[in-house]
C-alpha cells in the first residue's frame, strides 16, 4: 500500500520550508524598500495628527502583556523562561497592550487625552488556516483618556488617512458594537449568564436556528441588521424600538450615526452590529478596515479600557481609550513598486567629490569595486562620465 | 549577622525591573521619534550609496542562524521549539547572518557585488556586565562578492557617513587584522595548533609575560604596534621586517595603508592589529567605530566569508563579503532632540478642511476631544483661530 503524495500548495509566507519556518518570510528588494516607504507614510500620517511614537521592547513579562486589557491570551505568544529573573517572558503578539502598560505606568502622569503611535514586528507561536503568517508588521495609534464619539471618529478617520498615505484605495469600514449583547441584557432583556454566552456564540455563528433554541429569538432581527450603514442602522433602530422597553440602544445608535457623519465619504461604511471576531478587548465601539483588491481585513480598532493593579510605585489604573492597529503586509505585497530610482555607476578611480555631490542632489550611486564590475548588470541606469551622469 | 545591603545602581536599560525585565526598556516620546529619525537617516545614507534594503524575519531555524558564518554562537539567542516543524527556532541576535543566508539562497543568482542593507531589533538571552541591554537596534550594510581594498574602504566610509547622517561627530575608526596570528603561523612562524590558540589568547589579554611563556616571544612587538594609524602601522612594518623571512604581512600592510588613504580625514584612524573581540567571523580586515562622547563602540565590520552546504535546491555556497553593523542606541540616547515641532490645537467644531490644509503644509495638529481639553497642556504651540494658527 502506498501513501498518496500530498500536493502541498506554495505558501506566500514561506516559499521554502527547508530554509525558513512555515509562516515566516524574507522581504527582498525591491519589496523591503516598499515596506519602509509604507511604514514611514503611515507613521508620518499619525504624527501629522498629533500622535507621538513610542517603542516598547520585543519581549516583556508574560503577565504584563496579559494584565491590563480584557481578553488578551498569552498562549498564542512565544514564551520562555528568563534566565535572569526566572520569570516567564513573552515575545509581543500585539503592541496595543504594551502601549496600555506605558499609559498606566511610565506615562501615567502625562496630560490626557494622550496620543501615542507605534510600528513594529509582532510574532505568534503559530499561524492558522486563514492567516498562516506568524510574523506581522503592526502599525497603530492609541488615544488614552477618551472613548467618546470624537475619539472614535478620529480613530476611524486616521486609520483611513494612514492607509491612503500608504497607497490603499477603495477603503471600506465596518462598524460593530462589541458589547451589544451585554448592553441588551442589562438594559432591555435580562438573561442568565450562560444564556448570554450562548446567544453571543450563536450570533457569532450567524445561526438563526441555534439562536432561537439558545433562548435568543428576540435577537433574530440583529442577524439582518447588517450591510451598508444607512440601511443597517435603520434596521437596528427598528429592532431597538421593538424590543421590551424600546430605546436601550438609543445612545449607541446615535453615536454610530454621529461617527458615520464625521467619516462622511472618506470610506464606504457598513454595519455588522454583532461582529465580535478580533475584538477581544473593545468596549462599546469597534471597526474593521478593508481596502479594494486585498483579501481580509487590513486592521481593526475601537474603544477599550486600560486598567491594572497598583504596581511598582504606580497607583491602580483604570481609564478609557480608543485606537486601532493596522497590519499593512498585504498592502505592501500588493502595492505597485515605486519607479526604480536612478542609480549612477561610479567607475574605478571616479571623482569622489563629484559622486558625493550627486548623492547630495538625490541621486543614488553604486561604485565599481573590481575592473570587471558592470554597471548595467548591477542595476545602474547611468554612468558617471566626465560631464556628469550619462544614461546607460 | 545582617547581610550588607547591596546598593544597586540605576540601569539605563531597565529603570524598573518590576515592570520590564532587566536589560529591556521602552523608548518614550520624544526619544522614540529621535530613534526613527536616526534609523531613517542611516538607511537613507546606505540607499544613496546603492544599497537595497532586505527585511528578514525575527525568528529562524537555529541551524540557519549558525550555519553560514564561522564563530556564530546560538547559545546567546532566545531559542524555542517550533510547534509546527518541531525544530528549534531562535530569535535573531545578529542580522548579518540572516543576510548571509539570503545571499546564499534567495539572492544566490543576483549579480555580484551585491549591496544589501538592513535595520531591525535583535535580541539576546541575557546581557553582560559591559552591555546590560538585551535588545538592540542593529543597522548595517553588506557587500556580497567583494572583500578587496575597495570594498573595505567603502564599508568604512559608509559606516562613517551613516553615523554622521545620524548626528554623530568626532568619529574614530580602529583597524585590526582578525586572522593575523594564523597568517603569521602560515607564512613566517610555524606553530602547533595549541600554541596558536595560546598566543591568540595572550595577545587578546595583552599580557606580555603570558605571551612569552606561551611560546609567543617573537610576537611581543605586536603588543606595541597600536595607537594612531601612521605610527602603529610603521611599528607593524618594523615587526614584519624583523620576523623570520620578513615580509609575510607585506600585502596586509599595503592594504591597510590603501584603506587609510581612501578614508583620509573622514575619521581619526587608529590601529590595533591583534584586536579580535567582536570579530567572530571576520577574515583579513576588521574595524571598530567610535564617536566622541559615547562610551563603547558604536559598531564594527570587516571582511568575511559566506558559505554553506547545498540546501533545498540551492548549490553549495562560498563567497567573500564585506560589511558592517552599527548599534546606534547610545547615539539616539545622547543626541540632542530636534527642536519640538509646531503643533496646532484644533478646538471642538474646528474647520476640518483648514486643519487638513495645515497638515498638508507640514504642520502637526492635535484635536480637542472634550470641551475641557487644553491645547497648551497637550503640548500644542498654536491654536487654530479664524485666520489660521495663532501662537499660544
Amino acid at each position: 500500500m502506498t501513501k498518496p503524495t500530498a500536493i502541498r500548495p506554495p505558501r506566500s509566507g514561506a516559499p521554502d520550508p527547508d530554509l525558513l519556518p512555515e509562516g515566516l518570510a524574507d522581504r527582498l528588494p525591491p519589496r523591503a524598500a516598499e515596506a519602509m516607504r509604507v511604514t514611514r507614510a503611515m507613521v508620518d500620517a499619525m504624527a501629522a495628527h498629533g500622535y507621538d511614537p513610542v517603542q516598547p521592547p520585543l519581549v516583556e513579562f508574560e503577565r504584563s502583556l496579559a494584565a491590563r486589557m480584557a481578553g488578551v491570551r498569552t498562549n498564542r505568544m512565544v514564551r520562555f523562561t528568563d534566565p535572569v529573573s526566572l520569570r516567564t517572558l513573552a515575545v509581543r503578539a500585539d503592541m496595543t497592550v504594551q502601549v496600555g502598560r506605558i499609559a498606566a505606568t511610565g506615562m501615567g502622569d502625562a496630560p490626557r487625552p494622550m496620543r501615542l503611535s507605534y510600528a513594529g514586528q509582532v510574532l505568534r507561536i503559530r499561524g492558522d488556516g486563514l492567516e498562516p503568517e506568524r510574523e506581522q508588521l503592526q502599525i497603530g495609534a492609541e488615544i488614552i483618556g477618551a472613548d467618546n464619539v470624537a475619539a472614535a471618529a478620529e480613530a476611524v478617520l486616521l486609520a483611513i488617512d494612514a492607509l491612503k498615505a500608504a497607497g490603499a484605495s477603495g477603503i471600506s469600514v465596518d462598524f460593530t458594537l462589541p458589547d451589544l449583547v451585554d448592553t441588551l441584557a442589562e438594559r432591555a432583556h435580562p438573561m442568565a449568564a450562560d444564556t448570554i454566552d450562548a446567544v453571543r456564540r450563536e450570533l457569532d455563528a450567524k445561526d438563526a436556528g441555534g439562536l432561537a433554541s439558545a433562548g435568543g429569538e428576540a435577537f433574530l432581527p440583529l442577524l439582518y441588521a447588517t450591510g451598508p450603514f444607512d440601511s443597517a442602522i435603520a434596521k437596528l433602530e427598528e429592532f431597538d424600538r421593538a424590543i421590551i422597553d424600546g430605546g436601550a440602544l438609543g445612545t449607541r445608535i446615535a453615536a454610530l450615526r454621529e461617527i458615520a457623519a464625521l467619516v462622511g465619504d472618506a470610506a464606504r461604511l457598513t454595519l455588522d452590529p454583532t461582529e465580535r471576531h478580533g475584538f477581544e478587548y473593545q468596549s462599546w465601539f469597534g471597526f474593521t478596515v478593508y481596502a479594494e483588491g486585498l483579501r481580509g481585513a487590513l486592521g481593526r480598532g475601537g474603544t477599550y479600557r486600560v486598567s491594572g493593579e497598583a504596581k511598582a510605585g504606580h497607583p491602580p489604573h483604570d481609564e478609557v481609550a480608543t485606537g486601532f492597529s493596522l497590519y499593512p503586509d498585504p498592502l505592501i505585497d500588493a502595492n505597485g513598486l515605486t519607479p526604480a530610482s536612478r542609480i549612477v555607476f561610479l567607475p574605478l578611480g571616479h571623482d569622489r567629490g563629484a559622486a558625493a555631490a550627486l548623492r547630495f542632489d538625490g541621486w543614488r550611486t553604486r561604485a565599481a569595486l573590481h575592473d570587471t564590475d558592470d554597471g548595467h548588470a548591477l542595476g545602474c541606469t547611468h554612468v558617471l562620465g566626465a560631464a556628469g551622469p550619462e544614461a546607460i
